[in-house]
């Protein structure tokens, strides 16, 4: 057979982190007790109120493909969340369930991303995002950000680098790794310059709503004309169901799914039903509890790793990351991840999955564990820095 | 924002079979009595060892993120089933569990097709398939098959097609829409044909298991070096909760795994647990009951709209689909689908969704319905006709 991979998988590189977590789990296997800071996966279990409403549904074994949009209680149920939580009226009709944001990410970059169109990411940014652009044959290009603009774009920045073949932008805010979100009065600033380019903005905020002191914040705020990427797998905590969704302008809804039909079918029946119940009074109260829980995290985990010399400039306001400058102990964040695992049993991720800019200086830990497990942590960083 | 879609949308269609299906719902709200053979999915709820198994991991709520290649239990059980179906030893590291059979032709694709990058396919033939290589950039070349060839490829087609632009081929067999298989000894023959332009051999078995009269036939019985698509929706009968897998090189393994983390992350957990139990004793018997009742269906189905008319020269010998040849009563078969439907309440596909190779003289009719409801139809078309 010709062996010959497509060439986009040259620019498809494997997650580092991934090394990490299986020499973790190495190490487990021969008995050394393991702190997994290195995966970006919340430790609680499925909320009670969408465990009952599957239970429910899973009784009756009516479990068949759905409308490639999604069943229209969930996108009615999602509408609902945008007036609840930012006061705007997004018509069911513009929201499209999604099997994760993974699939969000991926129909907007079907619909938009023609061969050699360039998308402007931040860097450092989550690896999975600039790698949707390359499978659809366009080009990531990845601006650095540091401290200064919190690790995120501004209006400036991205009017300064566009270019011909520009054809869009992808904002995460708030950003995987980083934890920190496009400074206040930025966003709107942001969708104003994209419009004046005559681009597509493309906002990720998959982590919306676990945020901490600041209040969530939607591109959908400032223009229809915009893409929204969602996820029940942060703020909702339901990683394993596989569930997000995307709101897009209206007249692409139709293309968006054509594609949806094409590529999945539809998401997953079952994840669909339970997480209606995520926008019940329980279910909401449930994330607000971890919400909380995740803040209290945050609040004690900077200021420790603050004490022990990593240098963490700007405050994570939302998710659970934190990322961590730690050129106080080293040049090589790949290495010094790994020596700190052997030695501690303490994994976190290098700065080279999120791409190149000062990341052989920066690691991300994630305060996705308990708070116990965190001052244990701390104490074992400690004892080895 | 700039309209301009990326250049692909150009070429992939909405399903027209979801215009009548669209249809049919309207009339059904109106209080019309309809019977639906438009969409292919089986009308069985979920297999109850299949719901089981969900209850048991749904109670605990651990329902996170998996590897992206899938829970290892679930591999190991389709390496079971190779044993057991084929007598073939398939190394459960080849295994890769996906999100549905969707995410197992996307990841394929992803994976070796690259820009204009011809890949052959049958017409008529699933339009999705045709589809995943357009999302890829590449083109699907579609090579018109008829009665004499049981709609599907044969080894000789495919070596007087073979164009210097021509990365491999895409089997599906069984087919939908056709219900048939590619002749006895056949599969072989294009295995080895494809070998020996160098090509690469991706073979969709997504019905494979729901055979009548003949057993079930996989590509990977002739050579490693396939790519074997495979659903839990079929045989198996659970559609809604979007499971399938991928049997692919072991060269390919890691690059594929990649790819899946990237784009999927992982497979939903729940479908994945509860899938385990497809392969236990239980899991076996309700398939194979469903089976024999498919059978039941299409022996009368196939027999009763023959003397109506419909012309069937090819018997289907899986699935639960009839590719009819109405060329008796029309020359147009999407209006003649929408007359019969507001005619007789009767809902069902016409060919232009699978290709151009006379699909206006052809419609695909799914007996993915009870007896009661074939008959019921049946006497209804015979009234109409």
């Amino acid at each position: 057979m010709n062996t010959a991979l497509a060439a986009r998988l040259q620019h498809i590189a494997p997650f580092h982190v991934m090394e990490i977590a299986t020499h973790a789990r190495t190490l487990q296997a021969q008995g050394r007790d393991v702190i997994h800071m290195e995966i970006g996966e919340p430790d609680f279990p499925s909320p009670p109120p969408v465990i009952e409403a599957a239970q429910a549904l899973l009784s009756s074994g009516h479990i068949y493909y759905t409308s490639a949009l999604g069943i229209q209680a969930l996108r009615e149920a999602i509408s609902g969340h945008y007036k609840r939580f930012y006061n705007l009226d997004i018509s069911p009709d513009r929201i499209i369930v999604t099997a994760g944001g993974s699939a969000a990410l991926l129909l907007t970059c079907a619909l938009l991303v023609n061969r050699d169109d360039e998308i402007l990411l931040t860097d450092p940014s989550y690896p999975c995002n600039r790698h949707f652009v390359r499978v659809m044959e366009g080009v990531p290009r990845m601006l650095s950000v540091g401290a200064s603009e919190a690790y995120q774009f501004t209006a400036d920045l991205i009017d300064r680098a566009w270019s011909a073949k520009t054809k869009g932008v992808l904002v995460a805010s708030p950003s995987n790794p980083t934890g920190t979100s496009v400074r206040e009065g930025e966003l709107k600033k942001i969708v104003e310059c994209v419009a004046a380019h005559q681009g597509v903005m493309i906002s990720d905020e998959t982590y919306a709503g676990l945020n901490y002191g600041r209040k969530p914040e939607t591109a959908l705020a400032y223009s229809d004309d915009v893409f929204s990427i969602n996820s029940f797998s942060k703020y909702f905590t339901m990683t394993g169901w596989r569930l997000g969704w995307l709101v897009a302008p209206s007249r692409y809804v139709r293309k968006l799914e054509t594609l949806a039909q094409n590529l999945y079918i539809s998401p997953a029946a079952l994840s669909q039903h339970a997480a209606i119940a995520c926008f019940s009074e329980a279910g909401y109260a449930v994330a607000e509890a971890r919400r909380k829980e995740f803040e209290a995290r945050r609040n004690y985990f900077v200021d420790a790793l603050t004490k022990l010399g990593f240098k963490i400039p700007i405050m994570p306001d939302a998710g659970f990351f934190v990322y961590a400058d730690v050129s106080a102990f080293t040049r090589d964040s790949e290495r010094f991840c790994t020596e700190i695992l052997d030695r501690t049993g303490v994994a976190f991720a290098p700065g080279i999955d999120f791409g190149e800019h000062r990341a052989r200086e920066h690691v991300r830990m994630a305060y996705a564990v308990s708070l116990e497990k965190l001052k244990d942590g701390v104490s074992r960083l400690a004892s080895a820095l």
